[in-house]
């Protein structure tokens, strides 16, 4: 279980004293009950607190697992991915950006033969290129765009829960989804089968909460 | 309650011959049941189906409000929201790329006197500039900007269910959230308090299934 610093204070504050109540809570760390208000809601939601009106907050010693919670962390990559735009990394930057509008993407996976992952150009990559001298029409892609290692990848038995972690993390956007394979000179490579963004995070998100929503 | 043309489908089924196994709805839509698996697993877990093992999916009449999603419902846009970077419009193109990289956003506010919101400029907005013959250290961005009334726009009350919403159905990556005001002539403007982005959804997200881990 992963607590922010202020979670993990919360925590140890109603373990020792509960019940106790948000006021009470945001007056031993000297913080307003509002400022408090959103993590109360996400601890009592993950089944860490209980809150039992007009008494205040409990810790849950026997934390049973959550079934919610359980099917959350069954979702898989696989099954929310969006297709791959890949290009090939002789073309221009200009090129590429012309791609990424035509297409309507925030990335481009840039591949070999047989799909073969060999970078990663994002918006952020492209925009940065344009601030220099850079004659966009005639660089090739291959000069801006992340290459392996240092490209963050997901894979469609991958948990959504742990790919949305790497996007934060890293702090990008996207992900490639790869199937790895040993190629001829008995090397890893992977196949690009996908990418996995922060919009398919988000589209998730609305889905959960919409369908709970009673009509 | 908001379905996809297939969870419809999946839900009428399920309401006509329950129980059914994943495998007989597959069959039924002449699917497979890895297809179906993601949105058998969100409507169990929106409380719309029941999953019985060894015996299969019931639909529930009586639906209860499941606490879980009343607490997702309660969360709002003002405890998750991150700062607003602004600029004046009558900075150059090039220099709203500057400060999108110095400071590591994806988006900018552009800004009046007393932060009244004018207009949006995304990372999209300025990549676009940089394919035609604009001369970007001279064009201000109010060229280029996102003006009133086309930004979509958020508040600190709004539920982050909604406006992770707007997120997906604008295709957009950032809003706004902003403060309504009467200005001195009688007309609405808006004070920028902050944006809310799909970052913001996807940590939020991370956070809420993490906490639920069981160490």
């Amino acid at each position: 279980m992963e607590f922010t610093e202020r979670q993990a204070r919360i925590v140890e504050i109603v373990k020792n004293s509960s019940p106790i109540t948000g006021e009470q809570i945001a007056a031993k760390l000297d913080l307003t009950r509002a400022t408090l208000r959103p993590d109360l809601t996400i601890l009592t939601m993950a089944g860490v607190l209980e809150a039992r009106p007009r008494v205040g907050y409990f810790y849950k010693e026997k934390k049973k697992t959550s079934p919610y919670m359980d099917r959350l962390r069954q979702l898989r990559v696989g099954d929310f991915k969006s297709l791959p735009i890949s290009i090939r990394e002789n073309i221009s930057i200009y090129d590429a950006i012309v791609t990424m509008f035509t297409q309507n993407v925030g990335s481009l996976t840039v591949v070999g033969e047989g799909q073969t992952l060999r970078g990663m150009v994002s918006r952020k990559d492209l925009l940065k290129s344009t601030l220099g001298k850079t004659d966009l029409q005639q660089v090739p892609v291959s000069i801006i765009m992340t290459r392996m290692p240092n490209i963050i990848m997901t894979t469609a038995d991958e948990p959504v829960l742990e790919a949305a972690r790497k996007l934060t993390l890293h702090q990008i956007d996207t992900l490639p989804v790869v199937e790895a394979f040993i190629d001829e000179k008995g090397e890893e490579r992977y196949e690009v089968i996908g990418r996995f963004t922060k919009t398919n995070v988000t589209k998730l998100f609305v889905q959960i909460g919409s369908l709970g929503a009673q009509s």
